[in-house]
């Protein structure tokens, strides 16, 4: 905990204040890219972005950019990019989740179906590649490439975790580490590799964006089980999809015979009546499971602060650090 | 017909034959990049590549790269890439056609579920995206996203065209080049820029892969009216899913009042019994359909070989001429 206290602490207001500009610029690279002849696919990507989002990868990006003194106009379409490879997860996502809500609106995959949501996805990702492509640095394209692959395979992973009871810790952070964490840890990376700095800023970025990027996931899925109005999701679409995410793991790990069994029912079987999310709740209080998956979240934060060691102060590293402390008190 | 009569003539085997080294490396390659420590990954995977397939783009990838006295290694992971993203996009497709057959074999989607064949085909796309990163060429990378990108906007406009008896020949084949010429054409020209030949070579192999791929689509969707117990896919499939191809096209041009409300019950509304199928075939011979289809196919057929006539005789380019006599000849 000491770590976190001693920074000066900006809120994402101030982050997006301090970035306006260039998130202007981010955002109409975006919308330039979604063009298309195609209406649907028009259609289709006006609603998803215009519901916004946090953007708190390309925010990596552009941050990461500037703590590395990097002059040039690439990291304009860079953070664009990683937004746009997120986004195409996200459809394909919504539609494996059969989820109803994101971002406060009705997902994609609701209001147009799962068949224009996987097909918009693979649009917005080969609409990514070219944009990466256009930036003409090979080393980019490397990284996230790799990056893109992880995801993919991370995705994967977790369907073949889904309804299964035995998933281990160690497995779980495998999958968030592949879904979610290996994205945030290349959107990091940009910065450095544009403005060629050496090895030591690009290794700790990297250790910053991993850390942030589990410490983000595992805040997530605690939310997941936390009634808050402002979430912009459905709470408990984790619990209703049988997905084993910390908080439930850990309640597993202690269970006795009865709860063992109401796991396996309403996770594995996926039989749930309409009191069942209420009882897993009361088990997750039982067993603290959201503060350990707190706990973790904020040990992760605290390594990724720490890994920005390598750089003097500036408004850039309070704005890293500030993230890291964000990304886990957030309640949305 | 009098190009097509006058070339030396290989068959298919014959230019499997020729390419038999290359096209061992490529499925080595293939192989390797389809390895994953993620189980259903290596499952799915294999299932679809162990199914076979013809390996038409890639084989116009090594046979571009011969005709234009390339003489490196680099055509044999990009002949390997050509197929993967073409693997990815059959993955999505049988998704959003619900098929059920493929290569003579249950499709993945019918296997092992609609979510793990959308992200098992999100994968292949990765891998393939970092396979031609690794070849390190910026031209070949502009040139293989681009194509990406319109596969895409032309499955999401293939969906726009469903069930919609207005479509428009030229909607139909704006659906054919996108979906299917865009990367023939692309493959085709990956030798010329591999070897740096000039700009007459890349554009007429570019035009050669383009003709080809309208000619291969043609003749695939006059097949999907013709019962050939080899074809390995179920013949019937773009009626039953209201796919509104040429051979259709033709006939509602034609059509009298019954007929024009027999396609739009079965067409668009779906509403089908077992006989409708028959009644299509008869009516898809009435207006003789099938042979105006089959003699577009050829017409584009004889466009590709007239794009060849830059290059002097070789056994490449007989071999790419033959392919395209092939591609509208076959009966599976």
């Amino acid at each position: 905990m000491q770590t976190l206290l001693n920074k000066t602490n900006y809120d994402f207001k101030d982050i997006r204040e301090l970035l306006k500009e260039d998130l202007v610029k981010v955002n109409q690279i975006i919308s330039n890219e979604l063009e298309s002849e195609v209406l649907l696919i028009n259609d289709l990507s006006s609603h998803i972005f215009s519901s916004g989002g946090k953007k708190i990868r390309p925010i990596i990006t552009l941050i990461s950019s500037h703590i590395s003194s990097y002059d040039g106009n690439k990291h304009l379409p860079l953070a664009a990019t990683v937004e746009l490879i997120h986004t195409a997860t996200l459809l394909h996502d919504d539609v494996i989740d059969e989820s109803k809500m994101r971002r406060g609106e009705a997902t994609a995959n609701d209001l147009f179906g799962n068949k224009a949501s996987v097909l918009v996805g693979d649009f917005l990702f080969t609409r990514a590649f070219e944009l990466m492509v256009s930036c003409k640095s090979l080393k980019i394209l490397k990284l996230l490439s790799r990056a893109s692959t992880i995801i993919a395979e991370g995705e994967v992973l977790q369907l073949s975790t889904l309804n299964d009871c035995n998933t281990s810790e160690e497995k779980y952070l495998n999958v968030i580490y592949a879904k979610t964490a290996s994205l945030f840890s290349a959107a990091a990376e940009i910065g450095p590799i544009l403005s060629n700095k050496g090895d030591k800023e690009q290794l700790a970025l990297r250790a910053y964006g991993k850390r942030l990027g589990i410490a983000f996931q595992l805040t997530d899925d605690a939310l997941d089980f936390t009634d808050t109005k402002n979430m912009g999701k459905t709470a408990g679409d984790d619990f209703r999809e049988g997905k084993l995410t910390l908080p439930v793991i850990e309640c597993i790990k202690n269970a006795n015979d009865e709860e063992r069994l109401f796991w396996i029912r309403t996770m594995e079987k996926l039989e749930q009546n309409e009191k069942d999310f209420y009882h897993a709740k009361n088990l997750i209080e039982k067993y603290n499971s959201i503060e350990i998956t707190r706990n973790k979240a904020r040990e992760h934060a605290n390594h990724a602060i720490e890994a920005l060691n390598v750089f003097p102060s500036s408004k850039w590293k309070s704005a890293l650090e500030s993230l890291a402390i964000i990304a886990i008190q957030r309640t949305e």
